[in-house]
């Protein structure tokens, strides 16, 4: 099963993350690989914590990504981000056909094809490939075409309020 | 601040529990009030897990609700829905006045008030009241105009596709 969290609302990561709770609730491995995000983020510690706990094969998160691409001071070479993009792809190609995991998400992994970082063709090839009961998310505004087409399941998240538009700044513990 | 998860499509209550994966992770206190549900959750399962595990007095999960209104078989008086909305209202007016939690989830809530269960009027001047770093996420669809007015950040969660119409039924560890 493929799920795509797309638009440019709040909500799509955390979609994503809670799906992680239900499924962990239930039982079930999760893994997520963050595309874009390397630095310590709320989940991060929360998910490091509970898999020091006794969630130890269970879950698994990993911020695959360089940070922001090219907004918000970001002055990494292009081609630093690709290497770390291709990378997360790579393994998440192995992960998914390893077959250990009932849940994977790929958090921003619709920002890294439309950045050009990977190709939506190189992981649709292995998660269709591989026809089980794995589900699999994708996250990310501006989810490309062919995502949104092999998906059983999509939803936009459409902005219709949000304090940064008023000048608020992003808030630790609610954005990250 | 307030936040409204609401639309016809996936990942409004999933958005809030993984608001409350990252709070958690920033060591916040959560509580989470179902007003529907009344039985055992994915997410329900996971929290009571963690919560015995060491996250104690840090995370509360409470299924306040009596099932699914009017749909799916209930065959309930309203009145008893009734009642146990006004009994969860009442708990969610007391705990956000009580000062101990930094993130509240009220789940479909906009649902218990679409159906006259609640007014939106009466947990908005205590939220309002209360204006403190809390945040306060207000799930379900059909969220009532005064919601969206009040809140600080509002994301419409649009169905783009969805196994359900092709016949598919709800799956465990996924919509529940």
């Amino acid at each position: 099963m493929i799920i795509v969290f797309t638009g440019n609302g709040k909500g799509k990561t955390t979609a994503a993350l809670g799906q992680a709770v239900r499924a962990l609730g239930r039982g079930r491995k999760v893994l997520i690989i963050q595309f874009i995000k390397n630095f310590e983020s709320g989940e991060h510690l929360f998910f490091k914590k509970i898999q020091a706990l006794s969630f130890g094969t269970k879950i698994k998160i990993i911020p695959a990504g360089k940070g922001f691409v090219k907004i918000l001071g970001d002055k990494l070479p292009l081609s630093e981000h690709k290497k770390a993009a291709q990378n997360a792809l790579k393994l998440a190609k192995k992960e998914i056909l390893g077959g250990k995991w009932e849940l994977i998400i790929l958090d921003e992994i619709n920002v890294a094809v439309g950045l050009k970082l990977i190709k939506a063709f190189d992981i649709l090839k292995v998660i269709t490939f591989h026809k089980s009961a794995l589900v699999v998310i994708l996250t990310g505004r501006g989810a490309p075409k062919s995502f949104i087409k092999k998906a059983d399941l999509v939803t936009e998240m459409k902005e219709i309020k949000h304090p940064f538009k008023k000048g608020a700044s992003a808030q630790i513990g609610v954005e990250f």
